[in-house]
């Protein structure tokens, strides 16, 4: 909870857009994980156009809008990065291209939490360093650690995307409540 | 010229979409400053759609199958890279996404140049190496030298795009130059 | 000041050995820049041995317990470091390899600031992004901004190695009030 | 072998000084390994002083100088790197720093091969990132694939340094090859 009894607001990001995604199973896993105090919401990032300055320029279209106001509501962010190319999605750059523009940019001061799953061992690392590059930019605060990489993935969520790993609940019920005692701390 | 005596047929994407773009009127220069025995031309990034592996697997989008046909049919790449939130733009990352899926991938074993422009300093180096990690994973081979990154560059073309500056245009020369002699070391 | 009212105590290290080191009188110029209530010493890191775990386990030698204590005791860090090869120089990278070893790790949970000088324009960006990579294991909490990179150095540096050109002095100005404001903000 | 049959010459830099490291074992495994045509040997980096560039001028240290003129008479180079705080060793750093100096640079040019064993489950990618970034100032080829990252490394060599674990030691005579043809390909 926040000091003044209200709960935090996490949004969170899944940046695969298929729908058996690991990385939004584990972003559904971490909405039924959230510890007492904190609620996670979906942002939808699938119907954003491509970005393109001029379109901004000249307004920012509805989906674009939608999440931005989301964001900038938000206590705190979740990134849940899959990693393509050894980096993070296009898709979700290319939301995160969108809302980090004027006139407000809704990451500046914001405490963030990044996860990440994947097939194989490394479990999206590449990605997510280069997503903590991102957030020097943004102004944005990730958490040291815990980092959580979660590695062969098609071992720890069964056919309907439900978490069945105990050690990797675990870790995500860490990974939120370091990001809300994260929060505490930065405000 | 390859050995065949066929011109080197290198395909550039600029990673921006606005009109007015620095880093498409650097492709535009580097169309017009090819070397002899080398042509360039565009790969149209703007109309993907996002990166969806239930799309992929149901069937490549007309849009996607031609940007990898064209970059199959390429004996070279030429990224022209814009610079935002420390890494290369959604848009770009978007096109690398889709054109590196199964059942070819056309980035594999080819040479490639790397350019961009930004307003600031730096020019783009940040995203440069972001986009060099993930030609590792492609098995692309970029150049090392010259690297090619235009700051400021309202200074360096004028209102209609045009590259103005002298000491830019040789670089993008010499970077043309090399990806041509890279090609030939590589074949 | 701290809430007790004792100044702040920062400790800065710079990673370069060369008497002339435009880094060094970087950190020079730091410590006659230091706002109230903050003061700034310097590490020694020149004498230390290469790093070798199996002397670590029979003892850290005196150089090395002697920058260990150093940094225990201070309440932020500022690392002011030279690009070599796209990096951190070997010496800071060894001095951080000694420092960051059990039983206490002296970089966790601390404040840091980091700026770098180089030669060339990009002023030790590539640097800089590999030394926050090694922060987020330390636990350290790097400053995002303002990010000091202070290019063509032999402009703004007298022979004497005294900082002489004023925007710069105000930019590190500027990441020291920073630092201080984020030391408070984390406490 | 060479096109002139003289055996292809690598010289291989471990970067841990311990003398339990599994990093020189690994390098140990590599030189027995080697396929035909091709031998491996050590590069020595201990007893390097630490970089100084006022001592660079005055002229190379005898240490400096064995190790330089090692790696110019070298065909190709294997790097063997630990990760330490998230980025390839001090001494290893500072090995390349006294390497890379004027008035040659040995590196320039050259087939690279990148390994690196570490206990956790990553096997050094991180460090292993770091360096490939190095070899884009020092022009040097690395190879893209195969990626070595020997994790989890003290199930894989015996109390002795040697490796037993078969996986790994395919996939080392598979990176040799590799460099082999590599350096073949560039030649």
């Amino acid at each position: 909870m926040t000091k003044d009894s209200r709960p935090i607001r996490v949004v969170g990001m899944s940046g695969s857009l298929r729908a058996g995604s690991y990385n939004t199973a584990a972003l559904k896993a971490a909405i039924a994980l959230a510890p007492e105090g904190m609620t996670i919401e979906t942002a939808e990032i699938g119907d954003l156009p491509l970005y393109n300055d001029d379109v901004r320029v000249a307004g920012y279209p509805p989906a674009v809008q939608r999440l931005r106001d989301q964001l900038s509501g938000a206590d705190a962010i979740l990134f849940v990065t899959p990693e393509y190319n050894y980096s993070i999605s296009g898709v979700l750059k290319n939301a995160i291209d969108w809302a980090s523009r004027p006139p407000s940019q809704p990451f500046d001061n914001k405490p963030v939490a990044i996860m990440g799953a994947s097939g194989g061992i490394l479990g999206t690392a590449r990605a997510q360093y280069h997503l903590r590059q991102m957030l020097i930019f943004l102004n944005a605060f990730p958490l040291n650690k815990p980092e959580v990489m979660i590695g062969q993935a098609s071992s720890k969520f069964d056919e309907e995307g439900r978490l069945t790993d105990e050690a990797t609940a675990g870790f995500i019920r860490h990974l939120l409540e370091a990001l809300r005692d994260w929060r505490d701390r930065l405000s």
